[in-house]
């Protein structure tokens, strides 16, 4: 069928200001960071509520219509890249809270609401929704669910997996399912929700979904530390985990050139402590108790200078402190200055190894001609580290001898090429690093068998 | 093909001891209760590897014969029973622990692991598996992860879904899918586990599994509370969540019928508290501070009773007095008089319902000629019950009648039929309560796609 006629079908089922087409394509994009690149469709559809969806997907899947699927655009793998063929439809007009249940301790919410409200939602009502990432203003919850969403608490209360109590999915041929339970236990039958979490769109199209909350935690405190030995680093996490195991929420790591560049003039945060050891680890204490918190997590932390597992340290006491302390961390897009040019990594690997796999790593990054910088950070509890790495030009030879370099050593020690990003469109061709082939052929059989038009986000993760 | 020429193909790859047939089978039985009926199988295979259970399943998949998978027999919805044209294969001599990683706090073991030697394994390395249940000591780690098992600790750790890392799968066709990372994130590509566990053995037979383990508290003490009103027993909740939040680990309660049933002549165990309250809270707290975790706990509990959220209570100190108060929690066989009547339930509703709930169905219960006893008990902050109903007599009509009343008040506000026990060949014809025709039939989908001559425990779950 032609464009025009397919649009044509849209018309039916949605009010002009939903289609967008020709030149209004223009100031759109296809990713936050990208705003200067026009998005490239067939058009741009934004429905209001599921059956919209439904019969989007029903139209497309009818007429063997690929369907690039939008959420907050903050992906990091490429998934929202589009064609001039392909329909775009963006959930960025579902974004209500639906309801939140104090008792149940549930948040019920349309899948492009943006996740800082919905934290925001659950701290006005006193109760804590953990998944916390830096592109948490941006990022929407069903994109979140759809990649499994990681971020700075996995440690304590896991990916986004472990937050999900129920969805609402539209599947390609448009079939609700709608498994939307507040219910934390639920064995009847197979958990569907766990086919759609992570499969980054390509099997439904997330419409609504169920997160579990937690109780607010009254307190928190923000502590960086610092060591020039990755085995103190190991040291100080299982310290902490056995002095305040209950109240560790959160467990950082920087190397020494991220620290430098987001404590140098290029950004607002002040520089606690000197900028000349290897490792800054950034620790964070949730509480209950207003009085005795501080100097219990204090007492914690000079101890472990004391017993020589840290050089030293300092405790963010005030939320201004600790704004400044969690910035360091967060607020990465100081680290990619050209960001045309940037390769961005996520792998996960055993914790125990990670100092001697990043050393060898940028031992052999420094050697490559064109890399200008190279910022690690990451989960180091989770075993996850995130690279930075800055270039002077887009050469492709370039691009492949880096992902080689670092993918090669991932799989060196069975680690994974994507913690928590996903796949998407840019990692496909090392998705083998990770993975076997019979792996990747059983998520073909069961892509074909929900999908089998393939036409929701194809092309993604294999 | 005729079953002696297909035993024959299994004399071809398994030595004579791991084939029982004829008479022999008659020492065999389904479920670790019914010793008294013995096997209906063609053949039982006790396979001693995964290339063994490939082999088998290649054969089986060849030949379109139905397998029906033996963990350790302790289901409580029919999922193990089979008939004599059926290969069964059991996981009995898969039993090894494999390795336990004390830095990255994981365990893989074989699929036939008893749960038991797993928790004791990980004890002996000062490390924690929290899957804790009833069954513990007969229970197989590949049954638990097959349904997706529950316990005592899901509130605090969550199902084994939350526990599992990695698994070894052999699908229908023989395949072998090794995902044994032991990873605590991995976002490449389909989390293929997460198809498998819960899905009850219907799309492929776990051979290995990676468990995540946890720090082993230092201290554990266990509380029983008593109110008459289940408000307060919500309050209480509550109240200990707020005051001992992070050393909270379980929070299960009994009725009065249960908890008069577990203290009477029939059993060992010392009757702490008089047995004319409504409700009985067993609390645990777990912790890492000998000299203060015992004084903070009573503490708190006796705050509960001054503040009149309990009736009354008393706090277990040592090893025995916890294990006598768990027993009264957990030996619920005690409950199941004639075992061959009884009735089993494992309901999942809100909360703040089940008061009300229960109330409502043991109220129709009782008006039920033939209904002897009724047993309600079960993980109340995690929304789920257990009913054990004890019967004169396996008629039918009660059967039914029984089954209607508990599964219509769950259906009634928006519950689950089964929580943690799954719905194996017992519940099938009650899955249209739990779930809605669009998610059975693509439960069905999968299924298909993954099993497509449906020989792999055929006729469970839908």
């Amino acid at each position: 069928m032609s464009d025009l006629n397919i649009i044509k079908l849209f018309e039916a089922i949605l009010d002009k200001s939903s289609i967008i087409v020709g030149d209004d394509l223009k100031s759109r994009f296809y990713h936050i960071w990208k705003t200067d690149i026009p998005l490239e469709s067939m058009c741009l559809l934004l429905p209001k509520n599921t059956k919209q969806v439904s019969s989007i997907l029903k139209i497309c899947n009818d007429n063997q219509q690929e369907v690039i699927i939008h959420g907050g655009l903050t992906n990091l793998v490429g998934s929202t890249k589009s064609n001039k063929n392909q329909v775009v439809l963006s959930l960025e007009k579902m974004n209500s809270i639906i309801e939140i249940d104090k008792n149940g301790k549930t948040l019920t919410c349309e899948s492009g609401a943006i996740i800082e409200d919905i934290i925001n939602t659950a701290k006005d009502n006193n109760l804590l929704l953990p998944l916390n990432f830096g592109a948490r203003g941006s990022a929407q919850i069903g994109g979140a669910v759809s990649t499994n969403a990681g971020g700075l608490r996995v440690f304590k209360y896991g990916m986004t997996r472990n937050l999900v109590l129920g969805l609402e999915v539209v599947l390609p041929d448009g079939t609700i399912i709608s498994s939307l339970k507040k219910l934390m236990k639920d064995n009847s039958g197979y958990d569907l929700k766990q086919f759609f979490i992570g499969s980054e769109g390509t099997l439904g199209i997330v419409t609504k979904v169920v997160l579990r909350l937690y109780q607010n935690p009254k307190t928190r405190y923000t502590a960086l530390a610092v060591t020039n030995d990755y085995q103190n680093v190991l040291s100080l996490l299982k310290f902490m985990e056995e002095k305040i195991s209950k109240n560790l929420t959160a467990f950082e790591l920087l190397w020494n050139d991220t620290y430098k560049q987001m404590v140098s003039d290029k950004t607002i945060y002040n520089k606690y402590l000197p900028d000349n050891y290897k490792y800054y680890v950034f620790i964070e204490y949730m509480g209950g108790d207003f009085t005795n918190d501080y100097n219990t997590f204090e007492k914690v932390v000079i101890e472990s200078i004391d017993k020589g597992i840290a050089e030293d340290a300092v405790v963010g006491r005030d939320e201004k402190e600790q704004l400044n302390l969690w910035g360091i961390r967060e607020d990465v897009a100081v680290l990619a200055e050209e960001k045309k040019f940037d390769q961005q990594f996520d792998i996960s690997i055993p914790v125990a190894l990670i100092g001697e796999v990043i050393d060898k790593t940028i031992e052999q990054l420094e050697n490559c001609d064109g890399v200008k910088t190279i910022f690690p950070f990451g989960h180091v509890a989770d075993g996850n580290i995130h690279f930075i790495i800055g270039k002077d030009s887009d050469d492709d030879n370039l691009k492949s001898k880096i992902n080689d370099i670092i993918y090669t050593n991932t799989e060196a020690v069975e680690g994974s090429i994507s913690a928590e990003h996903g796949i998407g469109i840019d990692k496909k061709q090392y998705l083998i690093k990770s993975r076997s082939k019979d792996e990747i052929e059983l998520m073909k059989i069961i892509k074909k068998s929900i999908d089998p038009k393939n036409i929701l986000n194809p092309g993604r993760v294999f």
